[in-house]
């Protein structure tokens, strides 16, 4: 297969309001002949100058409405354009930037990279099959500093690591969930909507929050969330990669340190991941 | 003289609502006399590890007001402590998190990071000499999708460049300042004034923006506003690392495109930079 | 599952002569239930401090005769020990340090880091299946300054690239193969021989070169050389990330370039990438 | 002033056998009058393209006889062709490709990157003052696994590191100098030597090494072997940002771990640097 990375930045006027979406698009190919690898014949082989064109073109005639529609768009054409393409995959993720606000006043055309979590999606197909949708974000660091703890483990002889009821619970969160039969989703709306869900279930409710017993049990409560409430994902995948911090000793130091100063552990770094479908 | 960077995080209880900051500080010291280095004797000598353990006990001890007053504390405590050092200068910068807000309810112990501008800020002193605060923004990515041209610039054989008068202003800003004398500064709400100067200078009134006739008379604006607005501030210095959009070219394409469909140059990339002091 | 990442150095001395690895050992693990996911129970989680006292332990214990090696003991190590792991996929990635010479002469214990091509291993097993071991390059860039062209592809109204019989091949080779039944192989042998493999196939031979008429071809071309010379080899995995290079237009500037001066284009950016197996 | 980063490759053919040299250029420019910072007055301002078309033509023609006579040549156009232009500065950096080997014989037109320590250049210049080229070696990885420790050190309350007679010395090198009046200087035979200077001084003769007493000590070394070996070279700036491991304690685990298992230590990160001229 061959793949295909292409940035570009997509601007539409209302008026004097502006609308900036600047994306980074990755489209996979598989053709259904590898004579190209074999023989090298390159009769076939679209190149990566092509599918540049094609992209830019589509974002030119029919703008981005929204991540995911785009992405769609891509593939239709490409199944519909090219007889010798047996699969297509396009990845889309998006440049956070966001309008800037003066006294709460919105800029007409002024904006402000604000990366916390960065939203992507897919989407995917093969020559007779259907049309699959997935969004997600990534890059979220998120960090809860108590309410989370780590007991009743296994242990052995290798185990060095003491119990704790009070630890702090930081990491970084990738989420990706699958669409079932998308047809006139407002794929914005529900983005925002799981967005809100994740930060919900990861934090608590706001005056007390809620016990982690474990990172796994945060991704399961994650995932539980977003499928109650939204009814349109049918498979969530939820990715915690944990930064770990150490209480500091002081004691040789005269003091004692009561979770007061902290030091990240850099390694071992650990992630625990969960995919979780509907019945 | 020696460096050392130190990553930590100190977490402030107020009954259940808690207060984190996580930063990275960097310690340089140079010493009265380079016998380490000229004759391996390290008599003199402050190892990394106890540079790294002053820091984390003045963290303890001290808490961190602001990241300002914590790198003063920290260049007196080795000026006052060791004889041996003839110059101390502390650089502390700060993970961005922000506290979570559910249905606009602040969180009372979860946060998330929000990257859009690192704070950082800088305490040097030489011995007898004075203690000199500087502090600044990095990493803060700001675009304009007009009111930005360039023209009339310098021509010769080796210019092709063609004038615009509607490109996109877009770009890194790193900007730091330094205060004269400071005493009983406020120093978290001087520095959240300055970055809204900043943003103000950079777009320009929310409802048409302000033209923008180069890079360079940007970088400009931004610091006659801040000088004008904060009378703290004695010298600003702002360096605008460009990021350069081209117009796509469909002319091939069988199409015309009216500025609404860019790519990023990724080179030549520029940057202008500019100090500009009071008289 | 869970994953996790340590880092470490192994030192092992032979009179003077020492002998160095340092290594990233990043160990998957799926437990046969996933209650600590759905009931918050860590009954039968492994923690990551624990696993990493353990690769530690391994390391100190048997050393490191291969990074292979490791893999699978690694791998024995928790199907034997822990009957709650499902599966187990243990990744081990080698810093690149290579002894120093002076005027020939191989220094007892100096190194210097080369990371001309990073080496890799991975071992993985489902309980009651077979252990598997993989084994690959990545990171290895490579540049060839003609005997490479692109022409004859397929071609239509979005097609704005010219045929080109003369162009720079330039790109980031990831390869990664899987042995068979694995027993008393000489993995550090293998492994360097097929690393030659891949730059003969890369280069051709070093009077005239061979000719590639794509990067799938050239891909297809190293596959064929590896299988063909290292019967051990059962399937193969490359991957070619592209750097295109244009040639820089010179006329407006009064030049004739005749492939002297040429620009890397970073995006697009392509990447082509092929699975090959024995029949 | 103003910056400004260029990539581009030139390629030289002699017959069948090819010669390339990768750079990355950039250009400081500081004009005589501020007025585009202050008025918003073009008229004297050289537009970052023509800059980039100034190196390439530069490079077209002339070549890159050496990166220093290449910075020396964009040093020298820019001085003699802009009379706005009060100082340039030029920094060039090379990619490491390496001519391909296939047994022992050279490749005609295949090369390899292989970065173990990155060359760059510099060459400034004020209006009316002196050419001043600099030259250097970046991003050089070492490690010395013995005849390293750090002993005799300044203690106080604050103090928890033991003293170390045989630790491992690893570290980033940086390392610049400056040439004199440079007049006909075969700068690459220059550079090479100096490398060899460096690996040497740092890890002493290849049968025994020579004991480090501190990081800084060898820093020391590395500065006097190179300005008593090379006469051209009259200013030597080297910073060691120095990488700490330490030997994992395996007393709870029931094992004696003799320096055989260490872990990096990603915090604290220290460096030492140090400026040494003739008299």
């Amino acid at each position: 297969y061959g793949k295909n990375t292409i940035k570009f930045l997509r601007l539409h006027k209302e008026g004097k309001k502006h609308f900036v979406k600047e994306v980074e698009v990755c489209a996979h190919l598989r053709l259904t002949s590898p004579q190209e690898y074999l023989e090298g014949n390159n009769s076939l082989v679209i190149p990566t100058d092509t599918i540049k064109n094609i992209v830019l073109v589509l974002a030119k005639k029919n703008g981005i409405p929204s991540l995911e529609q785009f992405a769609i768009d891509i593939c239709n054409h490409f199944m519909t354009t090219f007889c010798q393409v047996a699969y297509v995959k396009t990845y889309v993720q998006e440049v956070p930037w966001q309008r800037l606000h003066e006294d709460g006043v919105p800029h007409v055309h002024s904006f402000i990279c604000v990366p916390d979590g960065i939203r992507f999606c897919e989407a995917e197909q093969c020559r007779n099959g259907p049309l699959i949708v997935f969004a997600g974000i990534k890059d979220l660091k998120l960090m809860k500093t108590t309410q989370s703890g780590f007991e009743g483990f296994y242990k052995n002889e290798h185990t060095t690591l003491p119990e704790r009821h009070d630890r702090i619970l930081c990491g970084e969160l990738f989420c990706k969930w699958s669409y079932g039969e998308c047809k006139d989703f407002d794929f914005d709306c529900i983005w925002k909507k799981i967005r809100e869900c994740i930060l919900e279930a990861f934090a608590g409710p706001p005056d007390c929050g809620e016990y982690s017993p474990s990172y796994q049990k945060t991704v399961n409560c994650i995932q539980m969330l977003v499928l109650s409430r939204v009814s349109q994902v049918q498979v969530i995948e939820v990715v915690l990669n944990n930064t770990f911090y150490n209480v500091v000793d002081m004691k040789n130091l005269g003091l004692t340190n009561d979770k007061e100063v902290l030091v990240p552990v850099e390694a071992p770094y650990g992630s625990c991941a969960c995919t979780l479908g509907r019945k």
